[in-house]
């Protein structure tokens, strides 16, 4: 069951202007399930992309990078839709898939009244198999056909796979006077070794964004958020993140990262993609708690990291944390095979929430089991662990580790 | 269950001239199993080895390497026994821990006659709780009372923590007219992630073997065996392998490592060193399957390496396994993310045994699900991916990943 997280109440997820959803049951993969989504926008709207650095990228993640590309060349025409398929991942699928790809954009471009290169294709679901484009162009009229401003809970059921609870959040921010709405929405579920789970972000404002500026955004955006759930540049064949500027609100055009507007936009972002990214370590496969892993005191960003993930990574840890057992040597275990050649590790401290656990290379004389059995059996936990050597700091997410886990996995395709 | 691993016979344990083995019930964590083992070798024989290169290593891993160290100084007198217990890994213990490795060998070297730095300390199991020093020494008496030399199966269980069965294997190799036996002994069992998981070996030989050339031996066999199912250097924090060469056999000191004579031992003790850490991956905690990860035509071996983790580090892959699905698109997934920045992942082939799978970036045409099926179902199965990019080549070796590994390690301490 997910973490201490529920399915967004439709009410409060605003619509966006210069945005339209519209969802489909498609039958790709399942009967009785929404498998398609199609996100409209205004003309004039802007959009800008993270994708999957995995070499063996999806076909559908090729041909958005190529559009989105084209569309970015001055004086060419905008995006004017994405186009999310659940079911099938397009990936490990050669020509064939690309062909599938373009055939699909093609297929909504026909419907929309524009070119197939103002389309973005999404796919997620099943490695390896040929994309049912039958099916999908198919079922894409319904789409178009009930496509609404106010359909975020829809669209964010649309692109569930293994996910049990849908993924969304709005967030207003009130600049110079104008209310600018901020609405995402986001799917995956895998987190043992996330850089396998295919991770989609789609988070649209009406606010005008410049659009070097909006790119710049949505990778910051990234890396305090989706980033944090994964290994660095590590992701899975086909992950994306876009961010869509409508322009719609009264608000001038924002260029500038460091001017009040732009610092008041990007805080509102990165807040609607971190809640997203912990959404779905929150719904990880199998999660029974939502693990925190603070690294301060670093020489670096990246050394923070490093060991966040060893800690995140370690498949000992997350199931001491399932079974809500102490068993705080495979933490300090995992610190020591970060890689970090010069670590003292005598002179590291570790906390569980507040109960510090590990001080001079062992057990903290203050430290008794039952204190940390308590904080081992909440929902939410701390790791925290402060190095001493340095200034910087990184937080991660992550989930335990359980049964579950290899059920879901085990039975993915079945 | 052990994927085609059985216990030792101990008539086909060859006793080598010179060690001696005792064990004994010490009750350290649980009563009635044997729980430490004292190997007594001879006036002369030599000692080498290699340990964990984890930042956090335990207490007896400083403390062996310090011996180790001493004993390898001209003139003083060499390593007389080895002092292993289970139950309690002595890691994560500070300056506690390190008085305790001391004072466990002070015990032994006084039962045996020789001075504490000719003894080398080995702990494995759980981390951060104080050595039962007291236990040891009680026990120690026992273990001496009780040696033989053709002790090693009793040495192979009691060593033994999660290991469902001992492991341990002997060989023998004529050289020059002179029969040379080499037995060995190991223990290890968690194999999802193996840096985390303590792997402990010991192999002796009766030939007499330079002190160098016996270190670079023990390095290249480990190179050879252990370091391929575990990642490069990273390690648990107790993990050692030791290797002994007692010289009581009548050939001649061996000192070159390009000799006739160096190179059948190498193989010899190579050979024994990749049964044992074949064993301990058939013996991986909730083992289904045994994976062979062979990576072809890299161009280095270091990148075939890091393309064979990436597969056998994968959870979806070792889940998929499990299940014997063939879905392959996971394996590919995991080499699009092995961090090669230049791969084309068009020009690799992968195959299930015999059966090509995947080429030109996606499914082989020639490919058929049940001939994946057909394979996935044994309980030996080799991924070979074949790079297509230069000379070189990497076998790793791995399992599958299952409900039991989960409940092993949430109640590992219970």
């Amino acid at each position: 069951m997910p973490v201490n997280l529920s399915t967004p109440v439709a009410a409060q997820l605003l619509p966006v202007a210069g945005v339209s959803l519209g969802v489909a049951e498609a039958n790709i993969k399942r009967p009785d399930r929404k498998d398609l989504l199609v996100m409209q926008f205004c003309d004039g709207a802007r959009v800008a992309g993270v994708f999957t650095k995995n070499r063996f990228c999806a076909a559908p993640v090729i041909v958005a990078r190529e559009h989105l590309a084209q569309s970015a060349v001055a004086g060419s025409t905008g995006i004017r839709a994405l186009l999310v398929n659940t079911g099938n991942a397009n990936a490990g699928t050669g020509e064939h898939g690309m062909r599938d790809a373009r055939t699909s954009c093609a297929a909504l471009a026909g419907l929309l009244g524009c070119k197939a290169s103002q389309i973005l294709p999404f796919s997620t679901g099943v490695i390896m198999e040929i994309l049912p484009v039958a099916k999908i162009a198919a079922g894409l009229p319904g789409a178009v056909t009930n496509m609404r401003a106010d359909n975020w809970l829809a669209a964010a059921e649309a692109i569930m796979t293994t996910d049990i609870v849908a993924k969304a959040i709005s967030r207003q921010v009130t600049i110079d006077g104008v209310a600018i709405t901020i609405t995402g929405i986001a799917k995956g579920s895998g987190m043992i070794h996330p850089n396998m789970a295919t991770m989609l972000g789609y988070i649209a404002t009406d606010a005008k964004i410049a659009q070097p500026l909006l790119q710049a955004m949505v990778a910051e955006a990234a890396n305090r958020s989706f980033n944090c759930i994964t290994v660095d540049g590590d992701t899975s064949t086909n992950d994306a993140l876009m961010l869509i500027a409508t322009g719609k609100a009264a608000l001038p055009e924002v260029a500038d990262a460091g001017s009040k507007a732009g610092k008041a936009l990007q805080a509102a972002i990165s807040e609607v993609a971190i809640h997203l990214a912990q959404a779905i370590v929150r719904d990880g496969e199998g999660a029974t708690k939502f693990i925190t892993v603070r690294v301060e005191g670093g020489t670096s960003e990246a050394e923070c990291r490093k060991i966040g993930y060893a800690i995140a990574h370690s498949p000992l840890v997350k199931t001491a944390f399932f079974a809500s057992d102490p068993n705080l040597g495979r933490i300090l275990a995992a610190i020591g095979y970060a890689g970090i050649d010069d670590l003292d590790v005598a002179a590291l401290k570790l906390y569980l929430d507040e109960v510090l656990v590990a001080e001079n290379g062992g057990r903290a004389a203050s430290y008794r089991e039952e204190e940390g059995q308590r904080v081992m059996r909440q929902s939410d936990i701390t790791i925290r662990v402060v190095l001493g050597r340095g200034a910087e700091n990184a937080t991660l997410w992550t989930c335990d580790f359980s049964y579950d886990y290899v059920k879901i996995n085990a039975s993915y395709r079945s």
